[in-house]
């Protein structure tokens, strides 16, 4: 009889997941991050809305520095949100020789809160402002939780100054973690390069794991670097690797209105003013920050909330590359897809469905499906050579990878997603039984 | 300890539903089919893949009928789909006297199966043709099931003859179960109506469950009256009609390879031609024809896969119509709300994340939410007099109702969907444990 009993639990536990366990598809050790000279960092808990766990992270990146910035692009986007948007737009090219700052709660979005959302935006910001000696348009606000309940800014108001007096330069767990919501691990990358010759340092840290999509998730994502790069070749910089790494992912499909990468970069190390996006001495430079970038956002994906799998799509041979991400997009944010994926069904004639209802062209007798190496689907029907047994074998392993070549033309996309599992819907249900 | 067993079985229940039973928002009571004059119905097993039930569902149509028809705008698109796209091209204006056939298989779709698939078409409209004395491009096959499998069409090319020797006037439930696959329940409806003081009949079914979205679904519809319509205004008919039923809805936003609705019109009924879309005779007609398309389309959302929630979305105060359905399908298509409505919770904060993300204008100041009649969230925020006990009483029904005004012109949709629940991730994650 107790057999059953452990029986029935263990099925129950296998559909559900374990709340709060964390996610399968974590890295197994996180990365030390290198103090980036002119950024330090503070972590503390304001009991915004989780208690006995930090959900206030204050950033200080020192004067002179160069600031970049994206932004979700949806129309009921956050109080802070707007904030942040017209703080870049001030910043850029300013020579105030003000420090900048970065503050961020978790537990409320300050997202559809009407008036009492920017009042509590502005408060921040002049709270910051004033205890770090810096003019409140160079505060960088983000809020990140439930939307459209108040934000009570007065807690984090109460412990800015504590903050403001901790600021180090080693505190990236403590910051990556302050910013988790759903979160079951902190995210952080980094990587060390050079520019002239001279060693450069990137490190930074993101959060994001449900409504995760470009463009393009409820994420938040914070890049440090003391590289001396001129505003608007910063911003370039995180426009290309942007759409290489947080714009290449999706969990669900829904897009947030929080969404915020910024990138930062001190000019502390000691070479010359990078004034050219197109300048060959930051070759290796940008590499590492696509790099960088990409690690954050698979993270995103691996946390993707009940995610079990961590998949990656790449699409091929399609009419352009705006052809080729819409398909790519199609199939990673197909509920039959994901779900397939879920019950390690190799499935392929969901791949086919997903790439004929994205609207792109496709020729159905020139189309290859590929699971790994795996040659699943060619000239419009399944490969002589392919086994089912094959492609279920395939399926088991927690990491996939999805290749399609249209028969169109050379467009090409790479995104990446996860699986839509039961524990999905019961993180986002919350089934009240 | 017996208790423990079984109030674990009744947690997993819960949670899994029931594999086989009926969906909780099917009809209590399924509508008697008039016959059409003109139309006669067989359904019959061919044991294309199920076994123990009837798969095949053969209708013939006098000679002298127009015909209509819509199908999925998939690029990768099924052999039949694409053989029915043609014979409609030459069914129209044709006056060769001759019936037209409709045969549909349950349990194989024929699509993505290569060369073989367009083999095994033609000899289903050859056999059929055969049969029943016409020309095989006045037969209108479809296949519906697994997608990428080579259809045994000599299974069903075996039971068209004793098919034809049973079609019948009456045959609606049967034809109606004969072309499910994952649906639970059959889907008819129908209608008597006037045309020029002439009763006029309309009887039709359908079929679809999961991979449903515009354009359009895995479904299947066909609908039959014996009034006298041109083809031309019959399509005309048919396009305004499906644009407010089968492509108003959407169960996971995923659009198969099958899709066709067929309208048949046999000028039985004894009233003088309609050879005009705009001819006021035909008011009563468009009304009725309407309104049977949209039951037809709200059982294919009543039975969607692991549905326990139907939804109807009314956006207004949209640009234009368009953008209002593209702002309806972002709610309707949304993981988040979906499985906010299956948790029964009020979460209006998700409507508000999709709206944003819909990539339409509205104006987060002006947006107003509603449940029902509950004024939830009101000028950027929740409304003063909504109480979250209200919301969450609400959503303990099993019909639903969100109405969004995003504040910009005059634009409107409605669309219809479901909630997204444990029971959909077990029947399309086919989980091995």
């Amino acid at each position: 009889m107790s057999n059953e009993v452990e029986a029935l639990k263990a099925q129950l536990a296998a559909i559900k997941g374990t709340p709060g366990a964390i996610s399968p598809l974590a890295p197994t050790s996180y990365q030390t991050l290198d103090p980036v000279p002119g950024v330090t960092l503070a972590a503390g808990a304001a009991g915004v809305k989780y208690a006995g766990r930090n959900d206030v992270m204050l950033a200080r990146v020192a004067p002179g520095a160069s600031i970049a910035g994206v932004f979700t692009r949806s129309a009921t986007r956050s109080a802070p949100v707007r904030w942040c948007e017209g703080a870049l737009a001030e910043c850029v090219g300013h020579g105030d020789g003000q420090p900048l700052v970065i503050l961020v709660n978790s537990g409320n979005s300050n997202a559809f809160t009407g008036r009492a959302g920017d009042e509590s935006t502005e408060a921040l910001a002049n709270a910051a402002a004033k205890a770090l000696g810096t003019n409140p348009k160079r505060v960088f606000p983000a809020s990140t939780g439930v939307i459209g309940e108040r934000l009570p800014h007065e807690r984090i108001v109460a412990v800015i100054d504590g903050l403001a007096a901790s600021l180090n330069e080693t505190a990236w767990p403590e910051a990556a973690g302050a910013i988790m919501t759903t979160d079951t691990f902190p995210k952080l990358a980094g990587a060390r390069t050079r520019i002239d010759g001279v060693p450069v340092t990137i490190s930074g840290f993101t959060k994001g794991s449900g409504m995760i999509a470009p463009d393009m998730a409820t994420m938040l994502g914070y890049v440090f670097t003391d590289a001396a790069i001129a505003p608007d070749v910063l911003q370039a910089l995180l426009n290309e690797t942007n759409a290489r790494s947080f714009n290449a992912i999706t969990v669900d499909g829904d897009t947030s209105t929080s969404d915020t990468v910024l990138l930062a970069a001190t000019g502390k190390a000691d070479h010359a003013l990078v004034t050219d996006a197109a300048d060959p001495r930051i070759a290796d430079f940008r590499a590492a920050l696509g790099g960088v970038m990409q690690d954050l956002a698979h993270q995103i994906v691996r946390d993707g909330e009940g995610a079990s799998k961590f998949i990656r799509i790449d699409i091929s041979g399609a009419e352009d590359d705006r052809a080729a991400r819409v398909i790519a997009m199609a199939i990673a944010n197909s509920p039959l897809v994901k779900t397939a994926f879920a019950g390690e069904d190799p499935n392929w004639g969901r791949i086919v469905m997903a790439v004929g209802k994205s609207g792109e062209a496709a020729d159905r007798d020139k189309m290859t499906i590929r699971f790994g190496d795996i040659l699943v689907a060619e000239q419009g029907w399944v490969a002589e050579a392919y086994r089912e047994d094959d492609g279920a074998a395939y399926m088991k392993q927690p990491e996939l990878s999805v290749a399609v070549d249209v028969g169109i033309g050379s467009g090409a996309s790479t995104v990446w997603t996860c699986d839509l599992t039961y524990a999905y819907v019961r993180i986002n249900a919350d089934y009240r039984s």
